[in-house]
């Protein structure tokens, strides 16, 4: 898994900062996660090919958090795109980006899915057979999910040490990898745990924002590799933070602790901050592993 | 008048150039004409005062004229904009920019003003003490207006030589600004033109885009001092530019020579060609006198 941040700054576009989009690799797929407006020109930036995104994954119909999808799901009609793209989204996103497309006389040339979200409960919206997305219900000021992607468990693989020690011939080692026993040919039976080892280990991904200090995620969050919860402020804007339904560094160091995560990154600054380093340090006065997310770094999980 | 190019390119936005949008200065008041994607991070770039556009122009709903527009307008409530702001564009564009605020719940804390266009004829759109605006309706394959800046006659200016030649005391200084005759004490009357120059001679300026050769705008442009007319194609691209509906170098040069206009401004790149500079050669071919536009340029009118 690797996790490349186009933009991760609150509220309006600036000449170096960028709003929320991330691009997540799975297994050589692609998840664009949120598309505030320049996610298109911080794709190119990013040398990321727009042909391998086929599944969009937006939290909620803010603007920095969306306005850079109408453009995206016009340039790919412009770039020749055939193959189908799947949308996941609050209820209304569908009619924004259709309704524009129809003023605008220009629709797509490939298939576009869309797949609006209401429940307040965490579901499954995605999987194939390597992954699987699961929503994460969000406080905030207008609907909002998360999302957590999980890796699904590799298969276990061949321990080639053992199995010549056992004498195993190489034709059966694809069977070994299927996890079957494996007969030798003094009829005992070796069990295929003896012959391979444990699968990598999947990775998962939670991606939290925007989102109020809630609770209630931790149950969904719980021991996942890396969590992305949103530290629009520092704790000298606490009150703020209540206010407009966003958290505080400590707050989502708070929740990582809670769900015992290995990594908390931070995001979605405000920007009235100076300096990014500050929303480290406080939350690290709640749990240690903190990453700082900022545009254009990307992180292997 | 002084135009600044904040993007030229056509289609999609990329790394180093952006859709269509430009700020026109009149005499102070700033007209952002068109609205791209990342309009707003282009008027930081330029260090354009947002708070100073109270006008937005949209010459039609494709996406590299307009994207931009919801963010921008969502950008001045985050900034506390309470100025009026006026929005003319083609139908529509008050659905489009009303369901997005309204499925974001986040209204504006200034009043937003529509003027829907639907008209096939020139009209007046805009009109103060120093300025008016008229529409250009143009050819494309959607409704589509450019727009005419016209800057009014402005005062005759005192000739303080003539002035003192005649006698007349500075106390009548005043009153020959505002035009009129001035009595000497021997009882002859001196015409306010023997006291004054001629004012300033107002400047226009024509914004077309996009659109296909269409000689019917001649009249309306007719003597203006700065036509920017598209020219998406060089003329090895003459058929495509004929089949999408936008104008080569060569013909946006044609509707120049035969409108008498004193400049011709190229610009609305495809983003195909590796240099704008053959753009001006193949114009120059049929009109002398041709700028090319650039993201980042200005042009003092």
């Amino acid at each position: 898994m690797k996790l490349t941040i186009l933009g991760c700054y609150a509220a309006t576009p600036r000449t170096f900062t960028n709003p929320t989009s991330q691009v997540l690799e799975i297994k050589n797929r692609l998840f664009l996660i949120d598309c505030g407006e320049g996610t298109q020109v911080e794709l190119r930036r990013n040398k990321i090919k727009f042909s391998k995104i086929e599944h969009i994954f937006i939290s909620h119909l803010h603007g920095d958090h969306l306005y850079g999808l109408i453009g995206l799901v016009s340039s790919f009609t412009l770039l020749n795109r055939t193959a189908d793209l799947h949308i996941y989204g609050p209820k209304g996103i569908k009619e924004i980006i259709l309704l524009q497309l129809r003023l605008a006389n220009s629709f797509t040339g490939y298939n576009l899915y869309f797949h609006e979200l209401t429940s307040a409960e965490s579901e499954l919206v995605y999987e194939d057979d390597k992954v699987t997305v699961h929503t994460i219900p969000l406080k905030h000021r207008v609907y909002t999910n998360g999302y957590l992607f999980r890796e699904k468990m590799g298969i276990r693989r061949l321990n080639a040490q053992a199995a010549e020690n056992y004498g195993v011939d190489k034709v059966y080692y694809r069977n070994i990898v299927l996890g079957k026993d494996i007969p030798l040919d003094d009829g005992r039976i070796i069990p295929n745990s003896e012959l391979t080892f444990e699968p990598v280990p999947p990775k998962s991904y939670a991606f939290c924002s925007d989102t109020i200090y809630n609770e209630e995620i931790i149950p969904i969050v719980k021991n996942v590799d890396v969590l992305y919860h949103e530290s629009t402020f520092l704790e000298s804007e606490a009150e703020l933070a209540h206010k407009t339904m966003h958290a505080t560094a400590i707050q989502a160091a708070t929740i990582a602790k809670l769900a015992d995560v290995k990594t908390l990154l931070l995001g979605h600054y405000s920007t009235r901050y100076d300096s990014i380093e500050k929303f480290r340090e406080e939350a690290n006065t709640v749990f240690e592993s903190v990453w700082l997310a900022d545009d254009g770094l990307s992180f292997d999980l």
